[in-house]
């Protein structure tokens, strides 16, 4: 037993081994990787420069998709007053009132290619007070509409669990409140943060970047190993500066926390953040911010199994159930460094740090090749046709088997001397 | 049915109610509140100063119990240099070798009411590396302390999560290197954050404190909303300063975001912190040490069910699998301000935003009750059998039913003003 453990250990030893020292060898200094982000950086800006992004006006879909917008406390008041304005002239005028609700179900859902995300078709429905079928639907969502006016007068935030409290004996369920401030959003054309609800914050960032929180200044490289929490309303986030060159976007906290430790963006100019697993709204609305002010690239690192493709997704084209807020939600053009099923073998990853997948892992990876974000990316393609044959997944910790800094010290610095994303 | 829902609407509408103004009109100046909370805070930096807290050496207990301490990493090192130099000496004697391991299970566990937690008892068992039944364990054991060290040399942090994949092929499943980390953590006397193995961050932080976290000066009134995001590493927090009256305990982000938008702190001067729900490491070690350090009262506020007061448990007295580091994680003595079960009465909450108690609560709360740190508070026992009789129980966000701002507007500050903390 003790023998076979020695083989075993031969393998797998780390700090020591022949093979991440192979990997070491072949870094050149970082001031050659830091020319090849400058070059990646001025691409990636010059390209923002250039193409204005695409609206649903560019490409003759105004008339039959819909988004929401980002708008601004006063208009979402207005807005709301003139509806109900509406609704009493109606009411007055003998005819009731009743609401007209864009349909938020999968069939009204649209991916379009050149806008690289899922909108909403122009279907709408009638949601009238005066009929048995709809007259407690038309009730919340008129009670809605009267929250969330009080909050935009207040101008303060609240969550979704808040709204359901006010009054839990209409409300019922908060799945129905929820559900019909979803509607809210679509029937007032703005986003839910406009709206003043948020979402808990779960996500954190450090690194080259100065922003304001609520009006406080924020500096981003002063914020120790713990980092800045990402702020659960992005209305008051602004005043966004940073000298980094790039953002790398992580999935895992262990591996957040292995970068802030080493200071990484110290050695390579950049902004870490991660959401610490599944995407919540306030991390993709400060991501795209980010993306959008600063015009820098973004550089993922995820899982190399399916999950970790799901996630950067949900960060690229949105999740299907807030389709309708899709350009406001979503990061163009996020490059996916790793780990990819490739570096398995390529970084020789021993066999007992890959876990293999499970059916339900296999199904995920499937359905995905079948997604239209991942088919127009020939290398995703590649990569995801790899995961599913070799059956293999393996963790951004996994890299901990040559060392618990390898990641920060040998891969990520040969990823981006190689310009190694897709 | 517009009928019934007019008459509930009646009863739980919010802003206009004559309830809640009941209460507001309670409320005197601030000033007044603010000397309650004075002589709270004094009295609270009083009894800090005049009791030394006891050890188990004041008890007479130290040779039939045990604890483990912070130890400066120079002592990690030089402990296990000793420990495997005597290991080496008994090799060499033809004696071979084996670990004397402190026992962590159940039986070898004591609640000792005079320090208000739980320890370990003095049970050790012999892991023999020269036995079938133990070479697994023994050679698990030497491998943790070899990686511990190196950790200690490099003075660098990782996760439990690195430490498993340093060595998969031995360690096999994660369950069994964190078994043997925390078996490590007791032989060498020291805690599992002073072995540099630390746990994902979920906290934050905001309010009247100043605190350095790896050298950079943090101050808690300039993060915004968001918030500072506890660090993972307790050993790299330091230099805290403060002018609050006491820290505020808050079981969930929705309340502590309520809290952090209206700048309750700057009302009434505290400091904010939350784990979001279930306490990780990082957030009870940095709220002892800001009890520790800055001699504050700590008040809680957390649902009013079973869990909340699990909650309260695990920050005062420790989890049970994690008992040998009572000593070092749980912060004495915290005040639970609300939502008690008696709250629901005193401040009216409508039925509709109760919720009844599953089966699994109630025997929860039955459980709570043979607890000994419920039983030592007579009014918590109070509470409880409240809780358990009246099978109902409400989360903080219940309070909204009285209008967004209730919590930081009535409630807190009327509690702060009756002193009615149990």
């Amino acid at each position: 037993m003790a023998d076979r453990r020695k083989r075993g250990r031969a393998a797998t030893d780390s700090d020591s081994d022949s093979d991440p020292v192979q990997f070491k060898s072949k870094l050149k200094p970082d001031s050659a990787i830091l020319q090849t982000l400058r070059n990646l950086k001025s691409a990636a800006s010059t390209s923002a420069a250039a193409t204005k992004p695409l609206s649903l006006t560019d490409l003759n879909l105004s008339t039959t998709c819909r988004e929401v917008a980002d708008l601004p406390l006063a208009s979402v008041q207005s807005t709301i007053e003139s509806l109900v304005l509406a609704l009493a002239h109606s009411i007055l005028a003998g005819n009731g009132f009743s609401f007209s609700v864009p349909s938020r179900s999968a069939a009204n859902q649209l991916y379009v290619p050149e806008l690289d995300r899922i909108v909403l078709k122009d279907k709408s429905s009638s949601r009238p007070f005066a009929a048995v079928s709809s007259v407690r639907k038309a009730t919340i969502t008129t009670r809605i509409l009267q929250l969330v006016h009080q909050l935009s007068l207040k101008n303060i935030h609240v969550t979704k669990r808040d709204l359901f409290y006010t009054d839990v004996k209409l409300f019922q369920d908060q799945t129905q409140s929820d559900a019909i401030l979803d509607d809210v959003s679509c029937i007032l054309g703005c986003t839910r943060s406009s709206l003043n609800v948020v979402a808990a914050e779960k996500g954190v960032v450090v690194g080259r970047l100065i922003f304001s929180d609520n009006g406080d200044m924020i500096d981003c490289t002063k914020m120790g190993i713990g980092g800045k929490a990402i702020p659960p309303n992005i209305d008051r986030v602004g005043d966004m500066q940073s000298d980094a060159l790039f953002v790398l976007l992580v999935e895992k906290d262990a591996a957040y926390m292995r970068l802030a430790e080493d200071r990484f963006y110290n050695r390579f100019p950049c902004i870490i953040v991660t959401a610490k697993g599944q995407p919540d709204v306030a991390t993709r609305l400060f991501l795209r911010k980010m993306k959008m002010e600063l015009k820098l690239p973004v550089l993922a690192l995820v899982d190399s199994d399916p999950y970790g493709l799901k996630i950067l997704s949900v960060y690229m084209c949105g999740s299907k159930n807030m389709s309708y807020d899709s350009a406001n939600l979503t990061t163009p053009d996020i490059k996916w460094l790793g780990i990819r099923p490739s570096d398995l073998d390529k970084y020789k990853i021993p066999d007992q740090c890959r876990l293999p997948m499970t059916e339900q892992d296999i199904k995920t990876g499937k359905d995905l090749l079948e997604e239209d974000f991942v088919k127009k990316n020939p290398g995703w393609v590649e990569e995801l046709n790899l995961m599913v044959k070799s059956k293999q997944k393996a963790e951004i910790q996994a890299l901990s088997t040559f060392g618990f800094q390898y990641l920060t010290e040998v891969y990520l610095p040969l990823k981006l001397q190689q310009k190694d994303w897709l």
